[in-house]
């Protein structure tokens, strides 16, 4: 028997002993977010480091950050073979509300093909599936390729450190490729690549008018009012159908192709569910664009603070000083988020009246990432997939961003290959997150069949 | 000498001491709109009905209502007099920014010429200018006129239980005229009598999209965002000219006569000492009007306080359910606070798209108000003072709103005489309120000369 098949099998007789073990792992609460649960994030690094060290993994390390550590292993004996960096995180979000888990969040319970726990789907039992594949190899053989892991415990709150870790081992992380296990595909049944993230630029408008508050019946009616100007400032920033105003925000912007618009249209996900996941009265969105488009391969802009004046209970006749608000932009290939302040800055210039002053402030951003589908990490996930499930993988595009894949891209001058198997229906971040056991056990084959295809 | 000069010579002899008692009442933090200082608004009251009653006021009472109480005293031992009401108020505005105040709100310091401390100027100052001209005449002899008090407690939250307060004690209050003291004057040395007063309607205005807060990567471009929404309904609400759009708004404003207008132009406040009371970059304002037009004469539509998603530190990628606005209307004859609510349905109804749900709620509307110039009571108050100043009043129509003079004009069908002596520039409702100390004593003058007049 080959060694391929040879580690399927190991995997398929061991799926209990490894579902049991997923369970312990998500009974750690590795809430990155909260300081009480400091001690439960490095408990669940040091768990994993321990699975990775018990299959022969080299150079375990638990590296600190001024937040919560990295954990690093690496195998590096397949000369003239390809050096795989796995990325996953090893935290997760807060579980409140408790009252609505159906099961306590850290009690994982297996109901039907179900194991509902925190940290679940995001990311545990992917990045779990991908060591237990490693390990189902290592039983019968060397792995097939050089491989790495960074295994990052603050992904929940936003990385806040990772960049400069990465910046100071660049050597440490040198590899051909990364595989990012954070991942999803479009349905129990159906699998599928991300090919494309949205990225990021994120801002704080100030507007300010008069120096300090004045009262809005001496003054209402001659002085400009920020709060008003900064609501005339963000109405201007989309036009009548949807389109993002400022100057040059399109111009980076790949149309998308023919192609690429039939295989989007593919994707089971229509309208209906995508409004009922939101509880809108009614979808909203850029002229000419699918719903599917408009959050995946579309540029978008939206307030995702805003704040001044009085807003106490009752009615406080106060014509404020300045007025704030957050906002964000969601980038597609290949606009840069460098070049967002600059389309920003442009529109403020034209459009705000000499009667305010304002100041922007860039809190974030991130350049948006597409995947090669050509490339053949891609063609041979692609492959992988098609073979565990039997049916043919689809390309996604997704509009929430992954900072990572492009600090990554940056920093390392590497391409990211997103293979995970959370399913859009595992409630991540809210009550009652889960696993669909079924895919956990396919994830496993799918992992060890694609390392042997590098 | 005659009582009046012995009245004066007491007042002008016990200044210091007047100050330091109004230092005392300046120190209680009678803030109306937050519930934490409910006992201190009380105490404010009380203070006011102790002063009264040492000067042998009668029938002092507290009179309760469902929000803060009105003090009531009256002495009406002067037959074949008139009797005159004298409307004040003792609770003040929320003092926060606090940060911005140089020396703390409620610790009253004298600086230079001023007294700050909240309330100073609206109106703890004016009103107990008026008792302590009231002070000085009892000290040798009987008032000269029939006088009754009614301090409120809620005017800065836009007296909610006063109609109802008034209706129900018609007799009690009626009078030949109200003498309202929560007023102001020109500048330092330019005494006036307010003859106009704007109305005004004070909204909340909810905008809601999404059931909960979602995630701006997954659904940004896709659903209406309330916050850019309501930005855009704000944003409609004036056009290019500075105009108000709402349906109906300028339906009942009264045109202004070119007698009135060149009134007006006389007034000595040039607009580069508004564009200076302000800090602000400009003026701004209704094309074809003037600036004290802008603030007399014309509407007006200010946002008084906006919030919703996320405004702490950092960036959060929210989409969120929904924002709140609160938007008020500085109303001018013949503009009726009961008509507004149907003109800002109609805009939102006929504006609003079908991706949000929106909702307004009503928080206070006042009527305008207009006071006759030839009435006896105001030639009175001209004459006094004009015999304090020593020089000529002028006559203003006021920006603000002071819905208890319609209310009395409606309820007890009687005229009111604005007299108090406020400066434009003594930041009411912002931070570093303060009282100009010298008009605090030409004020009790004033009042004094004018009590023996009638």
């Amino acid at each position: 028997m080959p060694l391929m098949d040879e580690a399927i099998a190991f995997a398929h007789e061991n799926r209990e002993s490894a579902l049991n073990e997923l369970i312990e792992l998500l009974a750690i609460p590795s809430v990155s977010t909260l300081p009480e649960h400091a001690g439960d994030v490095l408990r669940a690094g040091e768990w994993l480091a321990e699975r990775l060290r018990a299959l022969g993994m080299e150079n375990i390390d638990i590296m600190p950050t001024p937040g919560h550590p990295v954990v690093y292993a690496d195998w590096l004996h397949a000369p003239g073979k390809p050096t795989v960096l796995v990325y996953g995180h090893y935290d997760v979000q807060p579980a409140d509300p408790f009252d609505e888990w159906d099961t306590p969040p850290f009690e994982p319970t297996v109901r039907g093909d179900n194991l509902y726990a925190r940290g679940a789907s995001d990311m545990k039992g992917q990045i779990f599936a991908q060591i237990k594949a490693l390990e189902a190899i290592t039983k019968h053989g060397d792995p097939p390729v050089n491989i790495k892991y960074m295994l990052e415990g603050e992904e929940e709150v936003g990385s806040p450190n990772l960049g400069e870790f990465v910046r100071a081992n660049k050597e440490l992380l040198q590899c051909d490729f990364v595989l990012n296990c954070d991942s999803g595909i479009q349905g129990p049944e159906l699998p599928g690549i991300v090919c494309g993230l949205r990225g990021l630029a994120y801002f704080e408008l100030e507007v300010r008018g008069p120096d300090h508050d004045l009262h809005s019946g001496f003054f209402g009616g001659s002085i400009r009012n920020p709060l008003n100007e900064l609501c005339r400032l963000i109405a201007g920033m989309h036009d009548a159908q949807g389109h993002v105003t400022l100057p040059g925000f399109y111009d980076r912007v790949k149309t998308l192709s023919e192609d690429e618009r039939v295989d989007l249209a593919k994707l089971p996900h229509p309208d209906s569910d995508h409004l009922a996941m939101t509880g809108s009265p009614a979808l909203w969105g850029e002229a000419g664009y699918t719903t599917i488009e408009r959050t995946g391969a579309r540029p978008a802009l939206d307030v995702n603070g805003i704040i001044g004046g009085f807003t106490g209970d009752g009615s406080k006749t106060v014509l404020p000083s300045k007025a704030m608000a957050k906002i964000s932009m969601r980038l597609v290939p290949d606009q840069r988020g460098d070049d967002i302040r600059a389309c920003l800055e442009a529109y403020l210039q034209a459009n705000a009246p000499d009667t305010v002053t304002w100041e922007i402030r860039e809190l974030a951003h991130g350049d948006p990432a597409i995947t090669d589908r050509d490339s053949e990490p891609v063609r041979k996930a692609i492959e992988a997939l098609k073979t565990v499930w039997g049916v043919e993988p689809v390309f996604k595009r997704e509009g929430g961003s992954i900072p990572v894949v492009s600090l990554l891209q940056q920093e390392l001058g590497v391409d990211t290959v997103m293979l995970g198997f959370a399913l859009p229906t595992d409630g991540i971040h809210g009550p009652n997150e889960k696993q669909y056991i079924p895919n956990f056990y396919r994830g496993i084959e799918t992992y060890i069949r694609y390392l042997y295809s590098l």
